[in-house]
């Protein structure tokens, strides 16, 4: 499972140069949106402070990568289950198990427009426009026959858990 | 959404003249008991090591900040939704999806007392003695309408994620 | 609550002469397979890659190092309640609120098991091997009535918040 890959890493001198510039590091696990948005909300914000961000999307938290027209539709058990889920994409999460102020997600959205916080697909689109590395995670895609072309555009190269705990060194990692 | 925000972070000299003396940095972004509690036991127990210690609470986590008398009146949807919410406040915590040995809250608090565990109330008022700094999330305050008297006493300046990946570096930081 | 402990800490030159090799920290709170399996790939590939590692186990994370055979028939309501539990340890964990892709554990075992991931029983073993350490944490065990021969060999001795924040200087720390 400790494949060899390609590392992520910055040169550790980047970090003496800019003692006040640190990484973030973001495991994102979670699918719901009471944790994409934290995950996203983290992400930008780092970048906007200029410092080094990564999404490394793994288990639930892979879903917000993938492609919204995504229906599978093959013939193995594991396809007719991806079939049977609810959409995949950003756009369609749902609120967790806990109602936040008793309000779906609709209405979290619409709270959170009012308030003029963006949506998680904003916040995605903010996330890749500001440079945040967006990595899925490989076993993730292999486990669900996940391929490369059925990510949305913009994201990193599939990478595993020894370039996340690469990339983690001397940053602030947070597992969401 | 990264306004510009008060700093909370530590002076960088200050981690340099003791370093085996860190900070610890915890999200509060659950809200039921069995989140709330490791929350409340790591923040207290690193304050009581000396070690520099906030909690930003935001999301869900939130809820354990609200006074316990506030019951929301007011007249548009988002109010009346708050209104329909569990009575906030750190007495008045869930358990989560499982209970803990089939154990209900109360069950637990009564097996915490009979083993001296403090509860997340005693937990709560022990952070604020030790000089833990507890931080409420302003962009979760926004999204409820809430306001700075609504919030139990002894509380720091709300914030936001700006100041919470500031007072990260160099820090023990863990989302709960 | 933050009693006094042997520490597991590592010396601080150690890491001064291995600028590269940080130290892992997780903390594994949560008990259901999606959560055990991060906790359990992570520490596995940190400590391959030679990463000084260790788990420490809490709450319902606790449930993993208890032995497979444990069934408690006490007669005091807190024993009653573990008895109506589910079947502890590593091998008998539910899949979490959601199901993944739809599906149970037998067939997320199954599916890792065609893409050859390891089970999480497989990769406790492995982190035996590899030399991570698995501590549990006494406070749970004080809680639920375990004794240290209630937990599986191989794992170190008790400890508590003190100890895990001590071990989590200068480390990557993530709360799963």
């Amino acid at each position: 499972m400790a494949v060899e890959e390609e590392t992520l890493a910055v040169p550790a001198h980047q970090h003496e140069d800019h003692p006040g510039h640190k990484k973030l590091v973001i495991i994102a696990w979670g699918g719901e949106l009471d944790r994409v948005w934290p995950q996203m909300i983290l992400a930008t914000t780092g970048a906007a402070m200029g410092m080094d961000t990564t999404i490394f999307f793994t288990f639930w938290g892979l879903m917000a990568l993938v492609k919204d027209n995504k229906r599978i539709t093959g013939d193995n058990w594991m396809q007719k289950m991806m079939a049977m889920m609810d959409r995949p994409g950003i756009d369609h999460l749902k609120l967790g198990q806990m109602n936040f102020v008793g309000a779906g997600p609709a209405m979290m959205k619409k709270l959170a427009k009012d308030h003029s916080v963006a949506s998680p697909g904003e916040l995605l689109q903010l996330a890749v426009d500001l440079g945040v590395k967006l990595v899925p995670c490989q076993m993730t895609m292999d486990l669900l026959g996940l391929k490369r072309e059925d990510m949305i555009d913009g994201i990193s190269e599939p990478a595993g858990a020894t370039t996340m705990l690469m990339e983690g060194q001397d940053a602030i990692t947070l597992f969401i």
